[in-house]
């Protein structure tokens, strides 16, 4: 556990505050291309850019971090090729901190596509159909080679519902797993985080917990959670294994980006979150306000002379009125996803800056009770959200498109 | 003759030079919301936005002025609702000269769905198949209501190929409705121009000329050009209509836009030109560099480290490697539609400063010579551009995306 924070020489998290009467955590991890101020949300660029945004947009918007997707560029453009151009910053034009998964996630969504061994996971690219075997040392080497400031050891995943031996069986794998990620990081210059699996079962995450903070990693993700299970059980699986996590290291959860969620988080202890949520509802069209999530495709607005939100300081909304965004979105203009995305990242980033101010001035419990009672995701949302993930778990998620 | 320039008070063009030896104009163009620098390219703005850039965007490359499209306004989302939200400026937020023409384009192509009569043309929306009729006096009452600062008459537009008499025919009904048209128009904000039509024939060009300067409009377009006709027909009609446009008055030439048919048209007296050409070709991967169109989907740019044109100014090529462009565009990433766009319309826009600045300084010869020796269009892109168009003429030209 003492290790954390001391591999990397350029690696180094420093935890500032904890708001009294909860577990929210104000800090900041210096990384080599520059500070991440937590609590923080990394918008994802899975193939090397944050959909329909500019590195000058990302920039502009607050973000203080990208997480890539080491899959969608293993198979395209090809590690070799971002390699060659310098790395992924420079490939990407964006010199801030980036982040990279393990490509463990798009690789277990594959189904059938995907064939699991002691040794990696045998798979089929959904591009090509060539088959590739991702190991854990594949995994960090890949990482490496890309040039993320962050990256994270190869976990098993294990889709909701699926009973207790099998977690048991996948736990203890991804244990081994992250010993031989481990064991292939060699880069000083990356920080890699370990990660937490144990399902929804609160004996296998303590154990989890306990054994992957006991390799000692640079910092921590919870993986598995938000996978379609309902929010109350993620909540409480979190509440159990942030107890087990050093305070000394970051903690990354893996695919939570409602504001909703962000804010039961980062009250629970988490300090990163990443996650395709806000760009992806942006496209279509469900844009989020004070008062929760809108459809902008909804006929009342096709005559609404304000802002979306007259409160958000985004380009958009000081740019267009809701009849304009509306007008974008019914003639599917490419405009739309631009202005759509750079609104709904800037309300999660600008949240993030509030809960930070609020974290370091001990008024964290008021923001979030302020916030929540007017922000109100409607039981059709919720719904929703719950039917997509579910049948996000019969296909890969990037069937439609890569993200 | 001699009206131009004198009816509506807020509209003034102002000729500079004539460059020696060519016929290439430098003038300014003034407008209610600002001056519009000639010779000149308005990106097209079909649908009430340039696709996929920002106003910001707009103004960052150097656009002086935008052309919108009444046909597709009026469909959607309608003239009342942009008249409600404050006029086109304001709707699309763009603060600059706008242009907006008659909408007679979309109707004629939209072939066995419209029916021709003096009265007007009767259409069906490509939307949703209601009936509409397109008269002179509605066409200027939508472009009086959707606010732009130069409004076109409504012509007929004739495919290329039909014999003399149907031109004949088509080209005094232009004539007739040129009156209508200048009767309907009220606004003293709005520039009025006139079109003058007459297909490849250089007597009735020669007519269409004398009589539509006649009515004495702001400025003259001319329309019918650039539809499929050899490029040396074109050039040829051009400088036959040339000599009978008023010196004093501004004129606009339809559709063209490739950087070697600009300079040839600039050199033959053309002030403003409009075009979709530079806009799309972005979109499906043709990019201009100096030494001609490129298609980034080419292998031999995946590893290119280098920016498209290193003698660009655009954001793009500034920023991004030709690697990471050609990586966008195999992945279909939205942000490649604004890059791409981006650094298409600078191409543009950039040579069009550069022409002006040659025909003040009198070396616009110089200028044309050096780009074209240079600047070399394949024989299969100018036969894939001729088949296109010729493809084009039995589709409606947005039955793909509008623009």
């Amino acid at each position: 556990m003492g290790m954390a924070c001391e591999r990397g020489s350029a690696f180094h998290f420093k935890l500032l505050a904890t708001c009294p009467n909860t577990r929210a955590r104000a800090g900041i991890m210096s990384t080599p291309h520059g500070d991440v101020l937590t609590p923080a949300f990394s918008p994802v660029g899975s193939q090397a850019t944050v959909k329909a945004l500019s590195p000058q947009d990302i920039k502009e918007i607050g973000a203080n971090v990208v997480l890539c997707n080491t899959y969608h560029l293993y198979l395209r453009p090809g590690v070799d090729v971002i390699e060659e151009m310098g790395g992924l910053h420079r490939f990407m034009a964006w010199g801030g901190p980036v982040i990279t998964d393990s490509g463990g996630y798009q690789v277990f969504s594959l189904g059938h596509l995907r064939k699991l061994t002691e040794d990696g996971v045998l798979f089929r690219s959904h591009l090509d159909g060539r088959e590739h075997l991702l190991t854990p040392e594949l995994s960090i080497e890949a990482q490496d080679r890309l040039g993320a400031d962050i990256i994270m050891a190869l976990d098993e995943c294990t889709p909701y519902g699926e009973d207790i031996g099998v977690f048991r069986q996948a736990t203890e794998r991804t244990h081994r797993w992250a010993e031989r990620c481990l064991r292939a990081h060699r880069s000083r210059k990356q920080a890699l985080f370990g990660i937490v699996q144990g399902g929804t079962f609160p004996e296998l995450r303590k154990e989890s917990a306990h054994y992957v903070t006991s390799l000692g990693f640079q910092g921590y993700a919870v993986g598995g959670l938000a996978v379609g299970e309902p929010k109350a059980i993620m909540y409480e699986v979190l509440e159990g294994v942030e107890a087990y996590l050093p305070k000394e290291s970051p903690r990354h959860l893996m695919g939570v980006g409602s504001p909703e969620d962000i804010f039961e988080c980062v009250d629970l202890g988490m300090d990163i979150f990443d996650c395709a949520l806000p760009t992806r509802a942006a496209r279509n069209g469900a844009l989020f306000t004070r008062l929760g999530r809108v459809n902008i495709k909804n006929a009342a607005f096709q005559r609404a002379d304000r802002p979306l939100d007259d409160k958000c300081d985004c380009y958009t909304c000081k740019t267009f009125s809701t009849s304009y965004l509306h007008h974008l979105f019914k003639s599917r203009e490419l405009l739309f996803y631009r202005v759509a995305t750079l609104h709904n990242l800037r309300f999660i980033l600008s949240l993030m800056e509030k809960m930070r101010e609020a974290i370091l001035g001990g008024t964290f419990y008021e923001l979030k009770r302020d916030f929540l009672q007017n922000y109100r995701p409607t039981d059709e949302e919720v719904r929703m959200e719950q039917k997509k993930k579910w049948l996000k778990r019969q296909r890969p998620p990037w069937s439609e498109e890569a993200e």
